[in-house]
């Protein structure tokens, strides 16, 4: 079966480890915008979950695992009081979180495309599908926080062609039917390393061509 | 049944006094921003459907009550109609607005976790849907309101905790087996009262830790 | 059989004309906001396929066209290109943007009617799901773009009436049996007629009645 594609106790702690660390991101920028302990937990299970979410409604897969796992819904609970009671070391350690939320976008946009395909999706929706479940936390939590989804700016590191490559190659290796846990984790690692390098030389993406020089309409 | 813990006929008037006045909620909310006539319905709409919607989308139940029954639709629009030619005698009885919400967000975590656990959801996801029913509404509307949704605002009288309580009486008293009209009703009037409480007292949940004494990166 | 009140082949043509004008406003948008290349292809699909997808979310329609047709999905990549590489002509082209829109916002609003009637809607719930197709991918473009959505803007010409007329006459149709191509085709006439008429004589809606005349919380 495609879906243990890990045995499915590694897929759960590696799933547990996705939701945890995209939900420290959420807490923080809650923290940075100056939420009270509610505001923080929301936007914690909102990163951590939106991207899954997302995916489950659209292949019909209902309840979606959020409300069905309950460490799924723990988990970033776990993460706000962490932030709550330690963010200044949580965001010193800010290196920390980006090699995690690094690691959790090259899980999520594997396991994504793989649960898209195995609901009947082609292997071309499949990859969006995965890459829309690694980005789509981040974007509702951007959307929530009122600021324009760090996914879309000019002046961010590359994140959306990381999880692309990822999400693409697990496609192509369920076409040419060489999926497996060596491939699989292949795509997670390629993933996360085009990732962490996007960070360390801060990889950007071109905007529209005549922008280039010229002074933005707003930052 | 349990989704007649209130008989039917009854619970369908409570559900549209509550759709009413989230909608005034929604609808003034409208007015101070400016929105044409429109954009006034629009946001009645979202604010008083969004968060039954949300619930209906997640349980798998399609098409969800907002579009099967015609009454949910119209009740924002009376309420958009009354904004629209009576707005600042509306804003004038703010209190009564404000009781009003309160009864609605105390009646939707009630059903809201009634209804996710009769879908087959486990207690703790029912009771977490209940809550998402109860201010996923608000949500929406300050996001298309481009604000900062009041749930996660620290300098906002407690919302989410009312709930939060409301919702988790129901799930115990279904855990015990003590759900009944007297249970459920007192569940509805302990969220209203934590609200009404809250908005007399100004009780406010604490930031993170060191923020508490530092100067807000933003208001 | 109801959906093919125009022929399958006219039928998905219109539908790829529409989702392609739709994806050219919302790359254009991305162009102002200063986007990335990502940015502006996030922005295009979302704009193209939203409202789409929320309707096929609504009748239970998984998963959602836009992920079972692939020519869905590409159109907006094509939109994204061309704005990418041609952006200073396209918006030169603004007429014929705002054209295009009207066209797709007066198709748009019949087919989601006639979808969501085929789903076993109501005729009201169909028509308030046709209008929401047609406008649900300009609010989705905004909110990502950190903007009050044109649609509940005062200072934006009509934009929602004409796809509720549309929608209304689909409606009516159905009610006494005289949808066919003919009918349909007026409607989406109509519909189309309406907005430009709206474009070319600043057309607006009123705000709340003392708004009118005093001065405005924000503009």
């Amino acid at each position: 079966m495609l879906h243990e594609l890990f045995s499915p106790s590694v897929q759960h702690a590696l799933d547990l480890a996705g939701i945890f660390v995209f939900a420290i991101s959420g807490a923080l920028l809650a923290v940075r915008k100056n939420f009270d302990v509610f505001g923080i937990a929301v936007l914690a299970e909102v990163t951590a979950l939106g991207g899954g979410l997302f995916r489950d409604l659209i292949i019909g897969a209902v309840p979606p695992a959020a409300f069905t796992d309950l460490g799924y819904f723990v988990m970033p609970l776990v993460a706000t009081a962490l932030v709550f009671f330690l963010h200044p070391e949580v965001e010193r350690i800010q290196l920390g979180v980006n090699v995690f939320d690094a690691a959790g976008l090259g899980l999520f946009c594997v396991t994504g495309t793989i649960k898209a395909y195995e609901y009947g999706l082609s292997l071309t929706s499949s990859a969006v599908l995965g890459l829309a479940t690694a980005v789509g936390g981040g974007v509702l939590r951007d959307v929530l926080a009122n600021e324009i989804p760090s996914l879309v700016r000019w002046d961010r590191d590359l994140y959306a062609v990381p999880a692309m490559v990822g999400a693409t190659m697990v496609a192509l290796c369920i076409q040419w039917d060489v999926l497996n846990t060596a491939t699989g984790a292949l795509a997670v690692v390629t993933a996360f390393s085009l990732r962490l390098l996007a960070l360390r030389f801060h990889w950007r993406a071109p905007r529209a061509w005549n922008r280039r020089s010229s002074t933005a309409e707003e930052a």
